[in-house]
């Protein structure tokens, strides 16, 4: 079993993109071979954030990035030159770290969930880190 | 010591609502007898997050439901057939997993601090997963 | 190796106020001696937050108190006698925990980013409660 943090990286496909990262994270955790555990994701951005969310019907990411849009426009963008205030907003609302719940060697999550990359001032090149712990 | 998730199961009340599982948590808390530690609870559902808040006026939920209702309309729904993006973005922006501070074999929250399962499109039979780490 | 939660103390410095701990819980991590692992912090406040953000342009934190005030304005309270809803909509969105990796016996956030305190009700004398967890 290895416990550390692990960095993945991943390039985000528009200014505003939530990129599904479900299947690189059980990829991860099979190399871990951790059983029971948790696993504990942190992006190490400020523009960025990690999401759970639908990966069903495409429909729901696409009204997620117009609200966010309408909710929090680039005109929230007062005094930071680089202009994208915004984005920090909706990372700092979205979170930078989740806890996902490993059992029988496995993502333990909802049926219709999947754990997304939250871009909100792309297109870049992210990293994540991950670590597994447990047994 | 019990260090495997459990999962709890809730029936919310209503198409929104604040249900307070600070009580089964604690007594789930018992059953694992953690005494130092760590409990992360995760919610396996896409419409619906979790929450620490105010347990001691219930006006402060009532001013919550009514200022979210304000801030994601349901006209935030777009393209998704289900109608339910603006519960989609609530549940994101509130998040998916907690970790609660445990101490003396006790949850160590703050005074007026309590655990709510928020419901987003309800009512529901809703479950989390809950996993104590520590000693 | 010290797992235990320990209580840091802060003042804030204003009724909303980002005020960055990264020194602190730097400092705190040096004296529990974790090499690799994760550091749990919580906030026992339920008008207060927590947030990773940008530290290198206060121009950001200036904007995101801006848009925070914009978007969840005081006129958000119908109900509550202390009249502070919107503080505590603004702290459960925000969120009341973070998890920070640990490599190498130090904090391994990214470039620009700093661990805040926000408090949404203050000035006031906040604490948190942290937890350094591995190796």
């Amino acid at each position: 079993m290895i416990k550390i943090w692990r960095e993945l990286v991943f390039n985000t496909r528009a200014a505003t993109d939530f990129l599904e990262i479900t299947g690189a994270l059980a990829a991860d955790l099979q190399k871990a071979g951790i059983k029971e555990g948790v696993g504990t994701v942190f992006i190490p951005h400020t523009t960025a954030g990690l999401m759970l969310n639908e990966n069903a019907d495409p429909d729901v990411l696409y009204d997620l990035k117009m609200a966010l849009e309408q909710i929090f426009p680039s005109s929230l963008n007062r005094a930071h030159r680089e202009g994208n205030s915004a984005a920090h907003l909706k990372a700092a609302l979205v979170g930078a770290s989740l806890q996902l719940p490993v059992a029988d060697g496995r993502l333990r999550l909802g049926t219709w969930q999947g754990v997304y990359l939250c871009e909100f001032d792309g297109p870049r090149r992210r990293r994540i880190l991950v670590r597994w712990d447990g047994n």
